[in-house]
């Protein structure tokens, strides 16, 4: 009733098996802890720093494992959609369309995912402000869909350094659609030198128990059981065996929130 | 020889009558100054901070236009895609694709570009360092596409302001690329309350002077008769009429540098 | 036992009379809710933005002032210090002195304010990390002085605003000193074109509340009757009437921390 | 006549062959180049990162070397200083005070220093804008001394970068006083871990040009004739046999400008 609810899986369909494991484990956890879950995978990563980088495993394929997940464990779907056609596409398999941050201005990306009528979840853009975001509500409000959500990422801090401003989780609040916080990609050290961006993992419980402070509503995190070996953000992604034993305090924290 | 390059015209095509003005007159400009000119107009904006901005009169009447002021004055063209699908169509055109800066990662859209055999010219995101531009550069590389070209637009600096950071012409020209430098774009002033970026017209010169002092190939300058009634961008479009004496004073600085 | 400690008062000694109705008002509150208080008033301001603001009322004078709450209320009393000779004096008032942001590199500051043997409560730059504060911590280690304490008081983001990174908690907490958050003048907004430094007072609250989510050991807070009216940041002091309430919810929310 | 000025020597007194070897070559190269110069060297450094590094020779022995360059090569010298006692001292050795960037809000130091009647040159700090230095402007013509200079040395970008940001130049030239460049200190790296500020002395060239081309009147290089060697800020100092050819540059562009 009054919990969070999480957003989580690994970053990109690796495997079955990936999917299998991550969405076993996590849902037994939300069960148990009253959070209710959204699976999320992304079936291709379309804008990694080097070109050299692992972008997916087909997009089809990917999209039937994760949709296989939902039906396997009854739990919503989300991944994320690039352009105006795969919206259509991702809509037949997922239940929420995600938003990719850097995606977040372009209209016509907007309306196509508002045109689903799904739920749409806008990350904010490391370029804008949590006021901003009210711009992309009123477009998919323009287009007759209210199921919206907005998510913080981090903000461009210098290159190398993303920061969080917890002000824009009340700011986002304010356009009357939960405020989700990405408590693993916000931690991203990008534009390192070797074409891979880097992460800080331990922060990562910091960044979560800020959120539920602020008044989040849901949380977002990418975890895996092995990120070392992961094929996309390793680096920042929470170990799979961490996350209960930081929900609990979550949890806890969220109920003396008032 | 040694003169920069100029990459300018009105942020969107609004009318011929305004493309006409503007490329009769800033040809007319660079022939006297030897600047190698390359005309520019968006025919759609793609990512308007708000839903009710205008985008355009209609795609190809747009790209139309602007293929006529090519014919009429022996001119390279560019404008701004937006989609790996938009590549081939504005590659019909216009001589330059021009990548917006918050798609500068988009990896689908790099390659469909590289794939027209058209000059690419990228963006560097406002999120981005120079240094990481050479994925960029690498991305259209691998496609077999050497016709490069890089632009510096300005940093994240807080929400309200973007910085121009000059180390980024050399960073961005150790690719064995035209480094080139948006002196409009560059200072905007985004996520204003009213959802209308704002600019700060006075300090193109600056900005101007400082990027050929730093080793500048081109210049990008978006300039318009009446900014104040221009459909997009008015805030830091250049008026036309200041356009001569500006680039008189930096023909003569560029030719002072060793 | 485990509750966080509050340092809290006006910005700046304007009179006896204010001093009373803060320090009454807010040590009521404290023993109340079982909040360790320390009270906190500058006896001088040294680096307003303009040479019109107002400094103060004559420094012994306030002084004294400072001095006659702690006896009155048998608490605890800090004040800033801006020059080595002014920390023998303050230390005959308070027991602990605060060195002020701009000045957390100053060496000699930092040794003479050591030497006293008071406690040391150094507001971290706005131009450092929360990382880079061991090197304060050292400086005043180097002198003896064991009894530390680091406050967050925001980072620069532009050049209108400041940003709080919560990761910084745990970085100084890390140096096994109390961390504080500051949350009043991290709201500021700097650089104002009156000479005024502006606030956000509505978001003293979520500050506050992500303060102790990241495991903040204390509070601080400017706190006045009527901020309108006061003669230093006024744009940033908490209201006094709204602190109880707020206080309510944050000694909850500590309780749920684990 | 229509030169700009340098502001140039190493960071710190170490020695007094040091300080002849430095004056000794700049002079020569400035005579030649017909730049006015003013020779600087810190007396002492009283905000170093980490207690442990150097900070001087001696006060006083260290300003009666910097008093006897002065003598000896008939050029005005420049020291910094840290509190209002060190102006009434450093203005019997130098002509020009300079207030250090952390310092330029402190109003009782910058009264201090003009009061001397000396010239005084205040650095703009990392966390303020061109726009604001108005009112250390103010506060220094408050005291009837209208010999001021002001000096750009980089904006905080994230923790561990500066940025330049050349609109400060027209900003602070606004104020009817010269603009002058700090053309190593606004390239330095700060908060490393190891608790030495870095540097990247490959882009002081970039960072000079854009100055001479913003229309700054004088520039500040510290220089060194083997930084990895110098007892402080070794990493973004230029080597002094660069600086010649560095200048003849400099010289050319600036009488370009118009």
């Amino acid at each position: 009733k009054n919990n969070f609810f999480l957003i989580a899986g690994p970053c990109v369909v690796e495997s079955a098996e990936l999917l299998e494991e991550v969405a076993y484990t996590v849902s037994g956890i939300c069960k148990k802890l009253a959070i209710p879950y959204i699976f999320k995978a992304s079936y291709k990563k379309a804008n990694r720093t080097s070109a050299n980088s692992f972008t997916g495993i087909g997009d089809e394929k990917a999209l039937g494992l994760i949709q296989a997940i939902g039906k396997k464990y009854h739990i919503p779907l989300t991944t994320d959609v690039h352009t105006a056609e795969e919206c259509a596409i991702a809509a037949q398999y997922v239940d929420v369309l995600q938003i990719p941050a850097f995606l977040c201005r372009q209209t016509d990306l907007l309306i196509a995912a508002a045109q689903t009528g799904k739920v749409v979840n806008v990350k904010k853009g490391q370029f804008l402000s949590g006021e901003s975001m009210r711009f992309a509500v009123e477009k998919l409000r323009n287009e007759g869909n209210e199921k919206i959500m907005l998510t913080e990422r981090g903000t461009t801090f210098g290159y190398h350094d993303l920061v969080v401003d917890f002000r824009n989780i009340p700011l986002m609040k304010a356009n009357d659609v939960p405020a989700v916080m990405d408590c693993t990609h916000s931690l991203q050290q990008p534009n390192q030198s070797g074409g891979v961006t880097g992460g800080n993992p331990g922060m990562i419980e910091t960044i979560a128990k800020c959120a539920i402070a602020a008044g989040a509503d849901g949380l977002f995190i990418e975890t895996h059981p092995q990120p070392a070996v992961a094929k996309s953000d390793g680096a920042n992604m929470l170990q799979l065996d961490k996350l209960e034993e930081m929900l609990e305090k979550l949890v806890k924290l969220r109920s003396a929130i008032i």
